[in-house]
């Protein structure tokens, strides 16, 4: 739980689950490396495929393997026939999430996994979820709440960050949000043995298929305490109209030791490294869009809870002003997770089968011992 | 994963998780008590429904209360015509995992979690799981298999043994079938910290809803190191048309160290103590049929494992000699888990929501250290 005093109440929090080659979180202080890489250099230099090619395949791709990586999820965006079928079943109110979840639920039944120990397989299912989450998303908000079915192939966005704010707003978006999106994707998508990801480790340690691990993620990352804290973020900022009654107001919810999420992490100690990277973007955004209240309301109650409380805004905070300037509906914050955290989920995926552990812990009881057994007529 | 040298393969093995009051495995050697009741007065005394309302609200009901919890469950039997319509996009070929691992994502999504710390509300969803599972599974094998509607409300059986046997077979299943599915419910409804259990924990303490933590158990259920196992036992059971083959394989196989699928325990060390009700109640139904092949086979192998290797079966044994004799076909037999360890997994939500923790263990990094970025124009 991204909130003060949350180490208190994180179990297994120090404790080595498994070994990893993919990520470490504040290894050295407030810094976070993709496979040794330090986020700060990924965020502004790459692609969003660029760090999902590295997530998925160890390596940073050259110039002609990025090319083909992006050409191959362009070409793997279509869904199968009973996928939209399911869609179009989930109805305007239904939690995005819960989309997610049944939308690969169903291509996990539709396009089922042969052979666990098949790598190429394994790449291959892990290249169609990452290009097709986007898709199942746009194609379900669009049928539900417009009655419009929209071609999942019309798109000639080439990237992830570009396709999805296409085939959701319907129009060409701007360089701008595009880098911003991509910006965005790449903070997310790797945060080692966070609980999601912890999820889909514990499933595939049983020698589950990919999907089942990925639908498992998804629930995880629903809790509010996980992935929904954007969401939660943008709820506060918008509760102000001004920046002034935005500081009485979360002053007044301190000295009720309320809690703000958004603030705080288990495991940076000063600083969220992704937050300068967010704000800069948030603040791009702001500017661009010449409607800098969110922002402003942002910034000073991120300034107010350092001085008051010395905490600092992780990554969902600018998180959430950013999302909001580039026009995507609150409920669509945490399946963005989803969209990018596919690419850290499935290398831990491939990796939790290379080890080829089950996890499974011990309890410690604290029920009722030895309970004499009385049949059912005698019970009261 | 229930075979040899199993321990050295799991993780988190002996590292406690959590608290829980539900239930102690081999805590005294080969025991196995559900809130502090023995396993073997369990089954040998109770209904399914007894067991489960015992796990889900702690305390066996008496004869009003499981009156009253069978009539709750029957009348929430039928499923919304969404579900049913995504159960139909499922063709025959579908695993029946993702059959119901689909089917409660959808369920999920239509009759959505409104609060999770409102109880009441946690207990009408778990009970509509366990009401509901049977017909998922049921409605979908007809349907893909023999083009036929099933309606799952038609069934007069009380029991979700007898209404399991009746809507997949249908017809009436005799009293004895109806009590070895009891037994065989009661023996799989909750086993501990296992891994679909712990998979429900970890997506519980995000704060997600009962439907999304299912999900998650659904999927590292079907792993064949964990509710795969008895289906695998049964092709093992079934490849031999005589004792004296399946001896003389099996003696081979061990020579060349083949795990043997259905043998051992990662806790029990020298016997399962489900496995003398189990296997007694597979004798019954082999007699009952005058069929006795399967189940002498399954006995010459167990004699064989003891004597040889010192290894005794676990419940996925003869559970696979159990439901072969009740005509089930082998790809339900995890399904068959499922519908009642559903039991033991809405305990164990309630019981980490009450908890309050997220659960996020700490990795061991074994991957590169500081790379040094390269722009991609400059990468070979």
């Amino acid at each position: 739980m991204r909130v003060n005093k949350v180490k208190k109440s994180v179990e297994l929090s120090g404790v080595v689950a498994g070994n990893t080659a993919i990520c470490t979180v504040g290894k050295t202080g407030n810094d976070l490396h993709y496979r040794g890489y330090d986020i700060g250099e990924l965020a502004t230099a790459c692609e969003f495929e660029e760090v999902a090619f590295l997530l998925v395949y160890g390596k940073l791709p050259n110039l002609t393997e990025l090319n083909q990586y992006k050409q191959l999820l362009c070409s793997l965006r279509k869904l199968p026939t009973n996928v939209i079928n399911v869609l179009e079943q989930l109805p305007k109110n239904t939690h995005p999430m819960d989309v997610l979840r049944s939308g690969v639920s169903v291509l996990g039944a539709i396009e089922s996994e042969k052979n666990g120990s098949d790598i190429s397989e394994n790449y291959t299912i892990v290249n169609r979820l990452i290009a097709t989450l986007p898709g199942m998303l746009a194609y379900w908000y669009h049928f539900s709440h417009h009655h419009k079915t929209i071609d999942l192939t019309k798109s000639d966005e080439q990237t992830i960050a570009g396709y999805f704010l296409h085939i959701l707003h319907g129009n060409k978006p701007t360089q701008l949000n595009i880098k911003a999106m991509n910006i965005s994707l790449i903070l997310y998508a790797e945060h080692e043995f966070n609980a999601s990801t912890f999820t889909a480790r514990v499933i595939s340690g049983t020698g589950s298929d990919i999907y089942s691990a990925v639908c498992g993620a998804i629930g995880a990352l629903k809790g509010f305490k996980h992935g929904g804290a954007n969401e939660v973020a943008l709820e506060i900022q918008k509760r102000y109209s001004n920046v002034a009654q935005a500081i009485t107001d979360i002053q007044q919810r301190l000295a009720k030791k309320e809690v703000i999420i958004g603030f705080g992490h288990p495991v940076y100690t000063n600083c969220d490294p992704r937050n300068v990277i967010i704000k800069q973007i948030a603040y791009e955004l702001a500017v661009d869009k010449n409607d800098m209240l969110i922002y402003n309301i942002a910034c000073a109650i991120e300034t107010l809870m350092w001085d008051s409380k010395n905490m600092f805004p992780n990554l969902d905070w600018f998180s959430a002003v950013s999302y909001h300037l580039m026009g995507i509906p609150t409920d669509m914050f945490t399946p963005i997770f989803v969209i990018s955290r596919i690419s850290g989920w499935s290398a831990h995926i491939m990796e939790q089968r290379q080890d080829g552990k089950i996890i499974r812990p011990n309890a410690n009881y604290v029920g009722p011992e030895n309970q004499s057994f009385i049949s059912i007529n005698d019970r009261n």
